[in-house]
């Protein structure tokens, strides 16, 4: 070294970072204080001591990643950001919790910079960390010989909250199965939770929880002792396992009210933060910062962050000459758009063809997976039944860092945050899969890659009653309805193996728009002029009427169009004329002119009959009247389920003869 | 002892059922016959040795009950139901998963006598196992001396399915918090899951995580050891925590393929299930079943379930003599009819009132509390802002349990599950809260109280993007058409306290029907006519039209209503003469007439407009334009995200001058 090492002075850079939160929290008269103080000492020692990020380069592929799972603590990350050199000014501080500002109450993904994660939808920060360690896994070992460019850590900051969340087990479970051990989760251990003491609801060895899972714990007695935490994340980077440092703290402390579920919630108030500051004897007025703070934050995490950068950009030059081609698909999928592989032609499918949904999505996968190499995914534990097992391809596991086929085990939650967190990543596309009516456990989740802008693909089968005996627990009547109703979710329904091929490949196209596709069990027979290019507009003609204007026009999706087709026919010969409209996306249809849609569906609203083998909500937007379900399923073999709801050419014959013209 | 101890032939009788099993799964050539074979002797034992049931009485309020949470070992189950004397016959067995049988792929609660719940979306048979052995204790507190007519265990059977999935970690860590000592949980750990090997998914200590989590464990190297298997249940019965019970079976033991995921899903077939009867060395016929084997459990489970029952009737008898009011209130309470407690007037508000209707749903629950003895509730941990804390009432926990203010914990899953739980027990009404965002943690239990026709309740506020600074995770959008695309939820956004007043006497009424309480956290003026009878069909007129025919109806809910009367106003001043329409419950208001609803909607589909500030999916049906969103929220005071997004009385005015007429 060619100076000595310099002393900080740690306690000050803390006493700033905790009244800030006071400033912060009290001038938006809003937000969570408590956890943010009792934080401060591991997180500045984190920032300060340890992580690796360049604040001018926020979007850096091997920059460490931190996640506050504890979103409620924004005020602490903000705070932190803004002295680690990141574009978050002291205006934006002071605009906390405001309309349009970049310092919302919880984290938001790519509003902030330095925000790595949207959190605050509990234990989901800590899946989606999982979620990053293993793409830092997946992504070191795909590239020879990468360690300068693809090497780094994830931290997340987790709660008693996040850890009450039975989400938090599926996440740890798997990433101490997977030995995850460049993840690092510090968790503020302050006994507190909204209702009151945590020993209210809440007694389990926590410790002995993770260990069970194959984590190394490590315990601090102290949560302002940031020696020990400082030893603790040196210990736990050198660590073969994911580790878990679990510091005690106490609530909003230096509050009149620390250590109590007051301070939780709600700013402490001027006379109450005025105390804690005399707590802390930290006398600046209200968002006035020592210089001796920011220079802390320079010398420390800026210094460490902008010279890693700079060696990350020579070793990159380096890369790109001793591995020229790998260099180059490193550079070119460091987003997530992948457009560049999709150039080749759809499958083809001869008119004759029936499979189900989930075999050709099974195929297009296989196909996807040779053109995509940075294309992962997997299921939870229904890979034969999704088909989303890639044959040929290498498991990911702990041995097998590049297998590209995730066994993500009966942990439909963690997977769907787990693929959000690969997606925040970067480099990296991913696809997870199981039966429709289990998106139902995962549905926060969903929600979260749309509201994070990540072209996340759900993969659901076994999508209506024709499961069959299985039986009503299996069998979706509504999900699709809570699908289609996330803001900012493609939800395609495919009715053949010609939409299935379009449908994986406007799901592969999209960078910034979750997709769902929904899958049938049951084989579909391929429909003449399905899956053509209109399809991107989310519906099509498939059965054109014969006269000028038809009577009515029927809309379907999924296995019901064939069913639309037939009914079709058996209408015409009692002459009455119909149109067939194929919509497998209303999420694609919306995006249209209204001159579009109007023209597509061609008669007025009381002319249009719905289709589709599921809760018939999703439809009345579309047409007056809905063939649907509303009621649960039945155990019983998929066509006598079907006879039994009479959901058949026949019933919908009758119904719209039945309509009044 | 009368007579000598009789020795069975246990061999024999786990002989039988597992050949049964086989021939069940083999002529529905459908099921899951790999656990229901390893598991035939602990449960065997379970019922032979342990449980006291009746059943000729499978309603018993006193009975043990067993929950076979991996639901899909239903034909383990329903050969030991037929064999226990519950009505299900041979041919029940033979018409396994088939149309309308009482045998159904998964258990299904109210079906098939002797199923003490629905089960198969994993774990939730675990939670709600929890939730019965939580209402044990329950009313065994709340009726003094009640020894002899409220004292019993709960039993579940899990795989390794259910404890890979979070909601296990969320109700065994709340059982072992709340020392619920009458649970017994029998784990079948047969290393097998769905996709192949456990370890390919999971390698965790789960022993040390249910110790973890203050349970008992006792492992049993080899699932045949009934001997192993009674001790343990014996040991079990004793304990002062719940106990796990863990036990190494061979999934499809005798099957060519046993131990491995090709006897999970799939029946044996003829050739396989004639070589695994090889392997039991049982020769009897398809679907006969030795009278040795049927003796077995008359002089065993029937002997002393009927036997216990007749002591129960006796001790009931004497308990209405030393205890007579609360004998008659037990009685009285068995099922989940407590209509005879909501005699008394509403609670009145004054036309000035003005109050979150979180706020009147607390007031609502206190005089509840009041008035009906056996309901019992609580949150996850937002007590203080759902308002589901009774004040002056006890915490339910080890120490107290006659509390009735349940403490879940930040785990929401788990709640509304052990809430399915403690109503599937009897004796005991209950109510469960969350913010609305956050019932998609806990989507499929929802669903699963819906399936099981249970009168649930469950507390939903801050529920708009009125919500304000916490951001757009904590803001509701498309949730609510999630909640009414559920069928048989009944789903209430009442719009004022009167409306909350009269929704929670709905919800209380209701004995079959789950009900969700759509709650606001910001004060809502008391409107002039609010909450009439009528609201029983769901939707009234709040706002009369001034001439005969209005030129438009608008229709509201919850904080829009008020919205909705003010812009009438405006449209007044314009000359535009409008109906208001209050629909706090589209499910009550579609059971009605169609000359009701014609009635009532007033003008034509396309003059209608309906106003709700969350995602309008759910209003296509009833009304041509919605004013709703489309899109996440944004983090910032109310005031400020409402006029970002314009929802306001002005906008609805500008939007309906804008529709053609």
């Amino acid at each position: 070294m060619f100076k000595k090492k310099k002393v900080f002075n740690d306690k000050l850079a803390i006493n700033a970072i905790r009244a800030t939160v006071i400033d912060i929290t009290n001038k938006a008269k809003s937000g969570h204080p408590g956890m943010a103080i009792g934080s401060a000492p591991a997180l500045y020692t984190l920032f300060a001591k340890h992580m690796v990020a360049d604040p001018l380069h926020p979007e850096w592929i091997n920059r460490d990643r931190f996640v506050l799972s504890a979103g409620h603590a924004s005020a602490l990350l903000y705070t932190i950001l803004h002295l680690s050199g990141y574009a978050v000014s002291l205006e934006d501080l002071k605009s906390f919790r405001q309309i349009d500002s970049i310092t919302p109450g919880h984290p938001e993904f790519g509003l902030t910079p330095g925000v790595d994660a949207t959190a605050g939808p509990l234990a989901q920060g800590l899946a989606q960390a999982v979620g990053m360690a293993m793409a830092e896994t997946m992504l070191s070992a795909h590239y020879p010989d990468s360690e300068k460019i693809m090497s780094h850590y994830t931290y997340a900051l987790v709660g008693d909250g996040c850890l009450q969340e039975g989400l938090s087990q599926e996440a740890i479970s798997f990433a101490g199965h997977q030995k995850l051990n460049r993840l690092v989760v510090l968790y503020d251990a302050n006994s507190t939770t909204l209702d009151g003491p945590l020993t209210n609801s809440f007694s389990e060895d926590v410790k002995a929880r993770f260990i069970a899972s194959e984590w190394q714990v490590i315990e601090i007695a102290d949560g302002n002792n940031i020696r020990a935490i400082d030893k603790a994340l040196t210990k736990a980077k050198k660590s073969q396992r994911p580790t878990l440092i679990m510091y005690h703290s106490i609530i909003g402390e230096g509050s009149a009210n620390a250590g109590t579920y007051k301070v939780h919630g709600n700013p402490l108030g001027e006379s109450d933060g005025a105390y804690a500051k005399g707590h802390y004897q930290y006398s600046y007025p209200p968002f006035e910062i020592p210089a001796e703070v920011y220079d802390i934050f320079k010398d420390t995490f800026i210094a460490r962050g902008t010279n890693a950068y700079k060696k990350y950009e020579a070793a990159l030059n380096v890369y790109a000459s001793t591995h020229e081609k790998q260099a180059a698909e490193f550079v070119n999928n460091l987003g997530l758009d992948i457009n560049n592989y999709l150039n080749q032609p759809l499958l083809e499918f001869a008119d004759d063809f029936k499979d189900s949904t989930r075999n050709t999505s099974g195929q297009m996968l296989a196909m996807y997976n040779r053109l995509v190499p940075n294309l992962v995914g997997g299921s939870a534990d229904v890979a034969h039944s999704v088909m989303t097992l890639i044959p040929g391809e290498t498991d990911y596991s702990f041995l097998h860092r590049e297998g590209r086929n995730i066994n993500f085990g009966i942990r439909e939650f963690a997977m769907a945050a787990i693929q959000n967190g690969i997606l925040l990543h970067g480099g990296l596309r991913s696809y997870v899969g199981c039966f429709l009516v289990f998106s139902d456990y995962m549905k926060n989740a969903i929600r979260m890659a749309a509201i994070e802008h990540l072209p996340a693909i759900f993969l659901f089968s076994h999508d209506s009653i024709a499961v069959g005996e299985d039986g009503p627990t299996h069998q979706p009547i509504e999900q699709l309805v809570m699908l289609r109703s996330i803001p900012h979710l493609n939800v395609i329904r495919p009715a053949d193996a010609r939409e299935t091929a379009f449908a994986w490949q406007l799901a592969l196209k999209s960078t910034s728009t979750p997709t769902a596709l929904i899958l049938s069990r049951q084989g579909l027979p391929v429909l003449p002029g399905s899956g053509s290019e209109d399809m991107a507009k989310g519906a099509y003609v498939i059965g054109k009427e014969d006269n000028e204007t038809p009577d009515y026009t029927i809309i379907a999706t999924g296995s019901e169009v064939s069913l639309a087709l037939d009914a079709k026919k058996k209408l015409k010969a009692l002459g009455i004329d119909v149109r067939v409209v194929s919509m497998p996306s209303t999420y694609l249809f919306d995006q249209q002119s209204d001159a579009f849609k109007d023209n597509l569906l061609k008669v007025p609203y009381e002319n249009r009959v719905a289709v589709e083998m599921l809760s018939p909500l999703s439809w009345y937007k579309y047409a007056k009247t809905v063939m649907g379900l509303d009621d649960f399923g039945a155990s019983a073999p998929a066509k006598d389920v079907i006879a039994k709801f009479d959901f058949t050419a026949d019933h919908l014959v009758k119904l719209i003869k039945g309509l009044k013209k």
